[in-house]
């Protein structure tokens, strides 16, 4: 096998922050964005669970689409989120993907009727033979409610342009199975924050995360030190100085916990859209707390937030 | 207090049909839920899960909505799923909803983010805020992924127009706590199928199930022995000859497994939405042997299916 | 099939008392044996996990079942527990309360490494070979380690003196399995207290309990209006008012709170043995009143206990 | 703090051989003592799990406590469990080891009713006032029945003696919260088989592993990359080597797998004691394959095993 797999180090994910009547802010949705590109991320990816990608409408998300492929201008590679509970609707959202110049597409079989094994199959081809570019499956059961188990992945990974799989169980055995059976014709990656270390030290090829939004410069030296300088002594210090940051914005919710951060260190980051709604105040003075032991400056007080 | 809610007995859940074409197939839908009334069901529930509402567009839940209480006409109770991820929607379809003449709605929170208590509560609150009839508060972990507590719950039922709690985590000790911290106050209803026995036991209103598609004269007759004749006896007998059934059909997945059930028994049932695909020829010869165990002579060979 | 089954209604388990010196207290156990036999048990169930069987030596199993079937005189049918994890130890037990005139025996088969199937049904068979009296088999992987599918236990009640199922998963499915599954053939028993309605609902012969220590007229009250009277709303205001009692008998460990609540009611229970500690004040606060919301008078002041 | 932690790298677990007749092989557990010795583990550890002690009795574990402390003869540390059901117990066989001279003990709690943390925490200190030898405190809920929390194994720390945890829940994030809320005042030792290299990258002092019964050489390379030369790289190809027979062994049940791994290499092994059984044909066929893969020649046919 010899699969396009665009991505490696860390895949930045940015909110979607709404305005305070509800719409999408797409001026500052591509602030953001910006902001992961100039922080050094080695790719972009929006509409994820941290974009609140099934919270939006079609139109929503054709918008932030289209805003994030002409934000990035090719500096980064982009995977665009394109799941959908239909066929019809994630086929739809691929192509539209693809023909906005999109680098890749993910995608999460997500769950209201659990799938059998061979809906998902099904489901996953139909979508990549509609289109040409690169599809990362995502196995996510605690968002998606479906577990695709390594044996089922080596079989979705027999589809020729699903080359990549972003694993998020939060259970680092299943990337040693993914790894022991594919062995280095695999690119996995990993979509569990507090498992960063584990999962490099596994061998995945990436970090799909949102924690760039708040410590880019944190998340840039685990990879490196753990992937490019093959360092686990210096890999392993730079993970337990922000194990618990990435513990909390885990526990709190990514999109919540991210627009948070966002404000205490003095960028503006839109609304919530309801029914999720912004952390207590007691909340973000833990927050604040968190992100001083990083190393990153509070500005706003917790209360101004 | 002194709760309005509109539901006993069997509350039963029509299945949506699709054309080949992929559409809502309406006229067949109409018979479906004509079937349903004249079959003796107590109230009749669109838009459930067995009606795949999360993979109908809002113009198709309108569609449904005023299709269900145009056929049924008054001559029952309806009650109509208006749930979405986000509180807006939820809103504009609880609204649609009453001005259709619906006799309540159906609300389950629905989960992508894991929502607080707080989340959940409020979001109940604005819908119910919006509306004047009655909501039933639905809580099942297995599809929409969040787990409200009794004690919540109780919380919840302080909301004047949340006045009935649809329980189906499949857990009896649920409904012993219920019944026992809100006494005769609450109304609460199974959405367990293989639960129907003891719910009844433990003191339920009603019975959510979309099995009456299949079987309505076993439901009926539990209902009635365990409720209005008082015979445990004999409603154990009755249950047992429905058991295996049920649990089939809950197994399977309920708009497969009824789908399949009424073309066994000669009826139109029309086409899923992918990703669901039908029963395979070994799960419908099953269902077939399940459904002449009840009682229900099986018109097409399970091949025609 | 024509199985030797000779249990019915509420079998009652005993706790073991110790001295202050860490001894089992043996006039005081049999002065509890007596109790329960003078307030209607219709069986005693000595060494059970109530009785804290894995805490004793060998002598001690031996003193206790030698004191109840003295005590009992005959008046009732006697289950000895002999469970082990050896098979070594458990046929050595077996074959002693035979011996002593035992009426059956239980047996949980006790994991601390996860035994396959095979092992299971093995060491049931080699017990059940070397004595000639019946075998209660029980399921209860909360204290057990080890769950024994419905499937897997129509296979054990193969085993001729193999006749009877006590069933503790607190999930009532398991009991609508095994019905459905064995029919008429099988006797099973409810292991759940909290399940207590639903398993006779479901058609269980028997409630194998501690309760009746503490509240013997309510046990016996619910097995006469569910089983006898047929009786289902008669039976669940019964149920109803004793459920608070046994959910908390349950949640703080049945030798803790039985102890704690034949203290409250004025009768000697002795000591625990070492882990096992007393309640706490606030406890036994909780429990005092649930005992009196049950009708029954407590004599002693809660810090006295 | 300045704790007494006597165990780094690979801590080696003997199984327990027993003759035909059922009875403890010594001079054949000495056998296996002195090659776990030889092959160049860095601690021996009798009556553990792998050892199945609690299948044991009193005089068998003092036998096999006497007889590792004679035939290491001073060359390792040694690690003993004594854990038991009950306090006093457990005080018995702690101050046994440490006149037979253990270098300290290993303990864990052992559940039949489910203990409270504060039944734990006294169990533990009244046996560390008992002896003065350091405790390794194990925390195991497949095997054990409980669940120590990272804070509460904080709490237990401070009892003065207990200055180890053995840490085998499979969960990384367990080690990850360990050494971010204790630093570098902790030891913690992995006790889970295919999370070594997990464990090692988050920081762990030792891995407590049956593995070198099998394959000596692969476990001490994995500790020499990962720790004593920090080449993550090399680390992550040694255990990917070992990575499906560590799977292999734990799936099994340690104590049948490493029997039959030993017998496929040609040593005598003993005896299981029942209710444990040897692993099938089929199951040594597997895992003579498995030992091939990582470089382990198989001298016995399967079928003569």
């Amino acid at each position: 096998m010899n699969k396009n797999t665009p991505f490696k180090g860390i895949i930045a994910y940015p909110i979607t922050p709404f305005t305070t009547g509800g719409k999408v802010d797409l001026p500052l949705f591509r602030g953001l964005v910006e902001k992961l590109v100039q922080d050094g991320s080695h790719g972009i990816a929006p509409l994820g669970s941290t974009g609140v990608l099934p919270y939006l409408s079609d139109e929503e998300r054709e918008q932030i689409t289209e805003a994030t492929i002409k934000q990035v201008g090719g500096r980064l590679p982009t995977l665009v989120g394109v799941s959908n509970l239909t066929t019809e609707r994630t086929v739809y959202h691929a192509r539209f993907a693809e023909k906005a110049g999109a680098t890749a597409v993910m995608i999460i079989p997500m769950s209201y009727w659990k799938l059998t094994e061979e809906e998902i199959l099904r489901h996953y081809d139909q979508v990549a033979g509609a289109i040409s570019i690169p599809i990362m499956a995502y196995n996510n059961p605690a968002t998606g409610g479906l577990d695709m188990s390594a044996a089922f992945l080596k079989r979705l990974l027999e589809i020729p342009n699903v080359t990549m799989i972003k694993e998020s169980t939060g259970d680092v055995q299943r990337m040693h199975l993914l790894k022991d059976m594919l062995g280095e014709e695999v690119a996995f990656y990993n979509g569990s924050n507090p498992l960063a270390l584990s999962a490099f030290a596994a061998g995945a090829a990436g970090w799909c995360t949102a924690a760039p939004n708040l410590i880019p410069e944190l998340t840039l030296a685990l990879y490196r030190e753990a992937v490019e300088n093959n360092n686990l002594e210096a890999a392993r210090q730079v993970f337990y100085r922000q194990f618990e940051l990435l513990q909390f914005i885990v526990a709190k919710g990514l999109p919540r916990a991210i627009k948070a951060g966002l404000k205490l260190l003095g960028q503006d980051a839109g609304d919530l859209r309801a029914p999720l709604q912004p952390l207590t105040t007691a909340e973000k003075g833990q927050l604040a707390a968190l992100l001083e032991k990083c190393g990153k400056p509070v500005i706003l007080p917790t209360g101004a937030v």
